[in-house]
């Protein structure tokens, strides 16, 4: 298998923003079709797309510490552009905010995300590692289930999946089946399909990869962000990521998704919660 | 004992903004010193006072469903201004962005906090609360641990604590005698000092209103807010509040710190997790 180093793969592909050379700030990029999921492109990728603009705006400080999202109307394939603006520059942290934008049907730009980030400099963090969580017990990546194995009508839906090599806990895949365990969390191992290594930029899309965890709560259907934030706490070291999503509120409407992502050297590298809409119940 | 109401209570006082006349969208107040904590005001006041901003730029919307502040600078007592701006306004939801603004020693305006939200009605959220989540198990009140307690030392530096009715578990203010249970966790119950009880606004006054949950791993000292986002999930009901804070992920000079927030009725009624800079290792 060749492996997709981080300039021709898929993933980089799709959050590749030009400048625009009329508009200082703006980024010109596309929104690819392969990203899609339910009736829209996912929300993790459109948090990557904009934290590559961020990037951009803030050269000295390259990754997201903190990362918020908020998510205004769905976004489908086709040309984006992101407007960035720093709010302050310090000398470990910079922030800044980012829109996101499609042009609605009348050719009027419109809002799709809005973005506000702390930047700084993962690689730069020390200090001692006391981290009490533990990482999800994960059966061996062989013994878990794949996408292959998934109902087609999720399949038809969500050809991000396809993007990825995922690899589901067969204990929080019940709801595939039919048989939903009623617990509120999916978990499993992660790699991007192309063999691209994980990165502080991939850690936010993966924030967003798995199906949402209302599946395991016998409610399918689509469950739109409203919110999400992501905190990434170190660069990961490359192979399997372990990924679990677990809700303990699903309430009035809505529920939050807490999302860990461990790297293959053990580390919590990045933790991220959102607030979604539930999917509305069925029959 | 007499009972404060939602106009004449110190946290309404503390959280009031005039309409800035010549100013459409800005709105004037006062950071009181009461409010303050270690080197500031505290962080869940300040974003309250930018909640309350919120409520007038969206009137039709009055609750903060998910709300993000990131903290740019420490603030102090005195005049403060916050400049907000509608996102996009939809049917059941609206976002907008605030910044909140004090004048810098020269009397330039310095922008202290930038807060971005969506806003909806609690009220009016209907739907089955399916919560799996269980509350701290808390000791009765009377057998917690009120601030009169505290070491005198952190009581100097924090005004704040004399706003508050807070019982804190004994299990988990092992710190205040020298011997931190190394756990994360810090947990009791919370009232206003002067009675006024809870509603969506004071609820982000207390997600930021417990000692920082360092204290409880053996590090004293001031744990500055990077970043703090609230759920609100439910009005709450009137009397005593619940509320733990924990962390799970210490590491490289960062920790995340959760808190959930249950009301006298059984529900949680907020959730809210911030990324904090862990306080310098002393000796």
């Amino acid at each position: 298998m060749t492996t997709a180093t981080a300039t021709d793969s898929e993933f980089d592909q799709a959050i590749a923003l030009e400048p625009d050379p009329g508009a200082p700030g703006r980024h010109l990029g596309e929104l690819g079709a392969g990203w899609q999921i339910g009736g829209g492109v996912n929300g993790g990728l459109l948090l990557a797309v904009a934290a590559n603009a961020l990037r951009q705006e803030l050269p000295e400080h390259p990754d997201p510490l903190s990362i918020s999202g908020y998510y205004l109307a769905p976004s489908t394939p086709g040309p984006v552009s992101v407007r960035t603006e720093t709010v302050r520059r310090g000398r470990s942290l910079a922030t800044a905010t980012a829109s996101l934008y499609q042009d609605d049907a009348q050719g009027a730009p419109m809002e799709k995300l809005r973005v506000l980030a702390s930047y700084g400099e993962l690689a730069a963090l020390t200090g001692e590692v006391r981290t009490s969580a533990a990482p999800p017990e994960l059966p061996p990546v062989q013994e878990c289930v794949g996408m292959e194995h998934a109902p087609p009508a999720l399949i038809e839906q969500a050809a991000l999946l396809e993007r990825f090599d995922l690899r589901l806990d067969p204990a929080t895949v019940g709801w595939a089946l039919g048989q939903p365990a009623n617990v509120g969390r999916i978990q499993g191992w992660f790699k991007l399909a192309d063999g691209r290594e994980p990165d502080p930029l991939a850690l936010l899309l993966v924030a967003d990869a798995l199906p949402p965890v209302t599946f395991d709560l016998g409610m399918p259907g689509w469950a739109p962000t409203i919110e999400l934030t992501v905190h990434l706490r170190a660069v990961p070291a490359a192979g399997w990521l372990r990924v679990s999503h677990a809700t303990r509120n699903l309430a009035g409407g809505y529920f939050e998704e807490d999302c860990e992502i461990w790297d293959s050297a053990g580390r919590l590298v990045a933790q991220s919660r959102q607030l979604a809409r539930a999917p509305r119940a069925q029959g």
